[in-house]
């Protein structure tokens, strides 16, 4: 879609420095863009790179504006209207509301006119299916699950028994919402299911990326808060309760029962143990592994950057031998005389 | 469903302490069952929870059970006999055995009539189905596969050529089970795929999860042995053999040619390497990773507790240091003549 | 099928010790190979592997033939020629060229006569499919996607809007190519969705594992470089480069906009970090964290073999006061007058 760069800074209550007549039709980086294309600068760090593009023109602050070479819209959060500008540009392709020929629904489903059922969908029993929804090629949907406004499943979903998708969700193909979750009791070293009788709530405005798996609770839902985003191949287990704005990065799995508070942001492939919570704003970053509750807001980490091989085999050796190393310093302490300016609590 | 007291007692061989024709039609956690809801105690160091509860009834053990302020189960095992009432109570929708209009049965297929086979199912040429299994919405069955009596594809499982899967098994949604193992040749620089001949065999019993992969041998089978509970996102690479009852948790790989005795229990978000063996017995705790063989049955870790990452920060630069930090605790051990008390065998 | 070994060393240029009429038709493990079976050595270190074998006939190198009970094809890399005996003696099922009838191809797709579509495949606008290409049960291919000749989805694929496969790659079942990518501009602790508009390239002889995850690119596409492998439930975020011929072992995720050069091999479970770039010929082991550019060749590692959970919980209590026993040497230090052979560059 082609926009003049009037029509974009009205639209956005952004301030134009540039010819409002001059159109743009797609977005690019700085370093890429021609003069049919809108940038942007999210950080007046990287002011510097402004130089030489040849964007039509740039989205930004107004700290940076000043040195664009091209036009710029002058916006208070570029990343944001950068995304609405991006959006308008590029509209998702129109719906064909109704059902394709192969799609499967059940009798007594409540499915609004104005939603896409694709080619080769299965809608169970009970299922109530909202206004501009889309259910992508290949998806399934269970019996009794809801699913909101303006939802839309890429293709190749599942949605379980009686999970309930708040309205303006993406599910990205290949996710699983409300398989079982993963509960067994032992009885003399072998396992005996145990069913798992509650389903998945999901706010709206949620994000869930491809072929992530969000489990069935045991008793009473799993819960995903409103405008949560989870990223590719995470794993929710049964119970959890994400919290609202929480954003997730791939890789990451959350064992049963453990909560986390609003705004929490976890980079990828983090481990968080079960039956935990996290208070909100929380920021976890990548690899981590987090095994108790968090009270305090903050940053947390355990990541351990890599080296050399060679040089992180030595090192990996001394970490095995510091509980010998330890005990010889306390040795040593004593030996000269010498009363700690710290006093280690540990038991030695 | 509805069942009395009296009849759950009978039936799963409880000790009743309360009015058998009291009834109940679900369960509940303990704290939130009204009385029509069953709860359970696991535990009896928690039996404090079941103060207040207005539960219709709770399972739990002989120790625990003079603390019930409402009717009670006495179990031997309150969990394995929660577990049983709760299938009891919540039975999975009937059956609807035959082939539908929308399958595809290759010709030569053996099915056993009361199978269900669902919309958009594929089944290949070969494949031999079992009394009462379910066939899931979109699911692939390659040619020669076997699925054993009871076994339940959900929805949209691959079950690759000649794959075996055996009685009572529960396969998730997006569960791959045969694909390629990861077999290929370096050949100055670039990869020869190595043709992967063996396929996967699953014993009785098994459960396998969400979009949790099971990769074919590259000679002979990958073997699931009995009883063996995986959870999502689990990567079992090609001539594993997961020893009987052994459950794992979301997110592990485990490596190719790696062995799992029985009963091995393994956390979530674990790698293990390949071409190792693990004894009977052995718990892995979460997101550690095992490197070597384990012959010893006990419990095994090399997780890493999250810290704030400031502090964190500062504790990685001295692992990053600590060989200097040995070296100096060695020549201040000479110079002050001090003779460690513990010898420590690393050269230094 | 059936060859004789005087045909195999033709085929493959190997020197044939033993008798050129003798047939094998499968390949096994040398321990468990019988006469018509040929199995291989890959590396003269394990030479004693081959005593007491059955086998018709074992692909080895020169320095290892003597040493063969059996008939012996020597080979300049016996692990390539055993691929490509493998694959000549398990040819993959004749392929039925055409569309299969429950197959939704839409009406502008360019299809050559020679590939297969399979049962239940979608089809979108503008897709053009090369020649000898499978397109596998239930997969689904977007609009303008491009799939190269002689490339297989083998089941159940996901090949989003636009994507460029090229020639003779293997995407393995429940693989997702060209979700969006995991791109939010944070509005007042919301989050608002980025379109993606870039989409994803992939080289020829590449090959994607179950259920891995290729991100489509933010403005410009994700790009999969010639011959390289992914094992499965990788993630590969947007705006990665993934440089020819490198392999990456399953459950490994790549942050955003990382490029990897030619020949990495990344083992299983290791987390990249986004935005940094590793040179030619890295190799990563397996669980390790890779947070900075590498520039320099080489072998990385940040992995932790576990222990007894105990000896384990005493190292972690150790690592966690890493600071204070570091500064206690430091003041042992001072108090005996020594000045230490290795300054230690940190402040402390």
């Amino acid at each position: 879609m082609t926009m003049t760069l009037g029509e974009l800074a009205v639209r956005f209550g952004c301030e134009l420095r540039g010819d409002p007549s001059a159109t743009v039709d797609s977005v690019a980086p700085l370093s890429q863009a021609g003069p049919r294309a809108i940038a942007f600068l999210a950080n007046p760090k990287y002011v510097d790179q402004l130089k030489g593009t040849r964007a039509g023109a740039v989205i930004l602050d107004a700290k940076s504006a000043g040195s664009s070479p091209v036009a710029a819209l002058v916006a208070a959060n570029p990343h944001a209207t950068f995304a609405r500008v991006a959006a308008l540009l590029y509209p998702d392709p129109p719906m064909n509301p109704g059902v394709h020929a192969t799609a499967l629904v059940a009798r007594d489903v409540t499915l609004d006119p104005s939603a896409e059922i694709g080619p080769y969908a299965v809608i169970g029993a009970g299922v109530r299916i909202g206004a501009r929804c889309l259910v992508g090629p290949g998806s399934v949907i269970e019996r009794n699950a809801v699913i909101g406004d303006d939802t839309k499943l890429v293709a190749r979903a599942y949605v379980g028994p009686s999970v309930r998708l708040g309205a303006r969700c993406v599910v990205q193909p290949g996710a699983v919402i409300g398989a079982d979750g993963f509960g067994f009791a032992n009885e003399k070293g072998a396992w005996i299911k145990v069913p798992q009788v509650g389903s998945v709530t999901v706010g709206d405005d949620v994000e869930i990326g491809a072929n992530t798996t969000v489990d069935c609770g045991a008793l009473e839902d799993t819960v995903i808060e409103d405008g949560v985003k989870l990223d590719n191949l995470i794993m929710i287990a049964h119970n959890c309760r994400i919290g609202a704005h929480s954003a997730i990065a791939a890789c990451t799995g959350i064992a049963g029962s453990t909560t986390l508070g609003k705004r929490n942001i976890v980079g990828g492939r983090v481990g968080i143990t079960g039956h935990i919570t996290l208070c909100d704003d929380v920021i976890v970053l990548g690899t981590s592994f987090i095994s108790n509750s968090i009270s305090k807001p903050g940053v947390y980490s355990s990541s351990l950057p890599a080296e050399e091989a060679g040089v992180w085999r030595r090192i990996v050796g001394r970490i095995k031998r510091l509980d010998s190393m330890a005990k010889r310093q306390r040795a040593l302490e004593k030996h000269t005389g010498f009363s700690a300016l710290e006093q280690d609590s540990s038991e030695d």
